[in-house]
């Protein structure tokens, strides 16, 4: 089946919203906590977090200012920090309890009995029961003109993590940290390896790495 | 174990470069098709590819301009448009293949056996095992500064799918459709549903839909 762009422009807004976010694939899964100039905590499900590069270290993501995420999103530009927290299978109910539109002052850690948890000098609260915690410094937002999304990048300044999950190589075994995916919307999915491939050369066959 | 940002710009280069691409979670797995002025076709894995907005429907990924994928981000400035591809379980190795660094003159298709596939109207070629093949036409581009990596937005134009895989309510079936999800450079997995859930409210306990 084939759909025009006249197709997914008629679509249903709902519809739309579901078929178009299944589109990219599946996606990470993170709550981003922040904190705002009252010392009130917030945290967001977001799906949209990819790398951007290496060294220096850096993850994007993408914000609407005009949906539940306005709060992260103004607290991201008043306080320069955020955090990243893997979601994995045990707290998917809870973390997807956060994209509900709770007030303003209401933290979101209570309302889903997350447990805020601090590092020494990073003002933002990381997730307690997250088993990969990422502290972010705001480093570039730039606007996308066809709607009213902001693209967030930021640099990696702390990451929190069991150390036996990361192997000799730098890999980090997230199934064995039992981070999730999300497909679209509202899925979460557990991914299970099917292989690692070694660096791809043009004079060799593609090589499971074992 | 706490990594500061010291202990991270401190790893070796390849294990840096596997460790922080791990950070952002399981990432979406694609294949970019486009085709440049001599007919030249490219095919390159991309795994950064994210959802922008549903209406207009957009998506983005980082392009590295100075890496293999060069071909892929010049042909696309050239022609002005691209292909999406989601990568299935029994195409890993095929598409992994396509990042190794051929010349120039040389189709990844050619070299990794995958089929290029045309529709009606669109000049960049689909991948024609994908079970997923989505027409992208460009948007907008961002250069990240601290890098020189680019981020570019593109509008779906067209999206060729079995039609029993779109659910009631839009949901796309990735697991049916059998695509992959990456960690890292070279981790492929096959994400198992764990649940959908409702969409949240305050006032309502996380729901798993049925």
């Amino acid at each position: 089946m084939k759909y025009s762009l006249a197709d997914i422009e008629n679509m249903d807004q709902r519809y739309r919203a579901q078929f178009v976010n299944s589109l990219s694939g599946f996606k990470s899964a993170n709550l981003v906590g922040t904190i705002n100039a009252k010392r009130v905590h917030n945290l967001c499900v977001v799906n949209s977090v990819f790398h951007v590069g290496a060294s220096p270290a850096m993850l994007g993501m993408v914000m609407r200012p005009h949906t539940v995420r306005r709060d992260t999103f103004e607290n991201i530009i008043e306080t320069g920090c955020y955090t990243l927290n893997h979601i994995h299978s045990n707290i998917v109910g809870a973390a997807h309890q956060t994209s509900a539109r709770y007030d303003k002052e209401a933290s979101e850690f209570c309302e889903t009995g997350l447990t805020p948890y601090f590092s020494d000098c990073f003002t933002a609260p990381y997730v307690k029961e997250s088993n990969i915690k990422i502290g972010m410094q705001i480093e570039q937002i730039n606007p996308v003109e066809a709607n009213e999304t902001q693209i967030v990048i930021g640099r990696v300044v702390e990451v929190i993590i069991d150390k036996q999950a990361v192997l000799a190589d730098g890999f980090i075994d997230l199934q064995a940290l039992d981070s999730v995916a999300i497909a679209s919307l509202d899925g979460y999915y557990a991914p299970k390896l099917i292989n690692r491939y070694k660096y791809a050369k043009p004079e060799n066959e593609p090589t499971i790495l074992k």
